[in-house]
């Protein structure tokens, strides 16, 4: 496994490999990677083929962060993540620094000062509770989109409006490159897989459950209703079903259209379901269709 | 000479060069072809080599028009563009159409949603006076350039600003292109070539000279005094002169620091000049450094 540091340098090795007609699987990560990522690493390299070459990056991206978010405290595990990287059989473990990537004041040239936004998409659920964040990554994406110049570039379902939002930019801008989601990984009580899980102390971890036990009664509830259910009687009952739990406090829970994300009134068959709720200090997301 | 409309098709095009390791010269136009771009497609060609590839696109894009602007009566000649691309031995001559680079609503997928933005050089100057002009041509440029896939993109000097800012976006998105700047051809009375001089009347184009005129006159000013020039008095004798020509108005006339755009307050060896001016409706732009 070769391991790359500058925009450059990635960029030369991508177009050596493009010269010479190989395909470029890649996962873009903030690192302190876990099972869900080594699952999107799989994802990749079926997309690439086994002679083709597989790029992980690792960026706590500062952009996509708010002022108040938790970015300083991010976990990091480098040594970790390159391990699991090297057995997952990654071709290339991606390291760019703040410095290459958003060029400050002073620099000749001038401060970094382009973005990329996604107007329509962008605007409820994560985007409603976090303005600006998706701004940091399509801006992000679209960045490492042409350093790494992949074929393929692999993101996890948990984040269903992110994905989406990277769909919507790839396909609005052109960018020659297909993007796959991946299921989301889930531990035994059903919690999705996610660095952040790290936060939670020993008594928040068996409530943070809660998020994946509010998405089966949902299930359920659509499931055994003969007529579609009025949606906003159903999210009171999840929220009150959260918040049973101590430690938790929602954010939000929304039903919507799966392809356009706007609210719908009534859930049904189809419908997709998304949540964000603090547990203890850590803010959980978690989503699926009903 | 290939002629190709759609965006996939261009794409393939471009994917199947790179990976036949040939170079690939590319120059945007709005169409209405005159020798200024044709400079710019002989430039393109000494970027790829003779073995290399030139694309010439055409495209009026709207989202660089204000609602006020001539988007619908900008000048449009495809035989006569056709005509010249072969003669300049264009390899492709790529003309997408609006449904193609931007998908209305009801398009499945949903309405295009995504802008590129650049946030600080954009907002003097041309950004000033045409607000959300260069949000469309960051956009556009981006969309092409991901069409195209060039390793060269050529654009002329006559819109410095608009050079500046997409040197400044392929930088900061790190588009793996190099961006070249292409000096400004003119008429015999130092008019900047420009598709939109065929707007003028025969009683007004003489009057557009001045705009050279004065750029003239600026630099005799500059080399001539012993001292940086205060470039606020300068600026005052340069709309008497420009304003001595019964159709022209001034919009604006800025002496800036040419790598950041921010306005001067001495003019000096160095110093970037920049102005607009309407020769009746016919807005017009030029720039020269002193």
């Amino acid at each position: 496994m070769r391991q790359v540091t500058t925009v450059s340098g990635m960029q030369r090795l991508a177009r050596r490999w493009k010269a010479e007609g190989q395909g470029i699987g890649f996962v873009p990560t903030m690192g302190y990677l876990h099972a869900g990522h080594l699952s999107l690493v799989k994802k990749a390299r079926q997309c690439a083929g086994d002679d083709g070459k597989v790029v992980v990056s690792i960026y706590v991206n500062p952009l996509q962060f708010g002022p108040q978010e938790d970015w300083s405290r991010y976990p990091r595990d480098l040594a970790r993540d390159q391990k699991l990287c090297l057995e997952a059989g990654v071709d290339v473990l991606f390291i760019p620094t703040d410095e290459e990537m958003y060029p400050a004041a002073g620099v000749p040239g001038g401060a970094h000062s382009t973005y990329v936004i996604e107007d329509t998409l962008s605007r409820r659920l994560e985007g409603a509770s976090r303005p600006a964040h998706f701004r940091g990554v399509t801006t992000v994406v679209a960045k490492l989109f042409n350093q790494v110049l992949p074929d393929y570039a692999v993101f996890g379902a948990k984040d269903y409006q992110q994905a989406a939002i990277v769909q919507r930019m790839a396909r609005d801008l052109n960018f020659p490159v297909k993007i796959v989601a991946a299921p989301t990984l889930r531990e035994a009580d059903g919690l999705a897989l996610s660095s952040r899980n790290k936060y939670l102390s020993e008594e928040e971890r068996p409530q943070a459950a809660i998020l994946w036990q509010a998405i089966q009664q949902a299930k359920k509830a659509v499931q055994a209703a003969p007529e579609p259910l009025a949606a906003d009687a159903l999210k009171q009952q999840l929220v009150q079903l959260i918040q049973s739990q101590p430690a938790a406090r929602v954010d939000y829970v929304d039903f919507f259209n799966p392809a356009t994300l706007e609210p719908v009134a009534q859930a049904q068959h189809g419908t997709h379901l998304a949540l964000a709720v603090y547990v203890g200090k850590t803010r959980l997301i978690d989503n699926a269709g009903m």
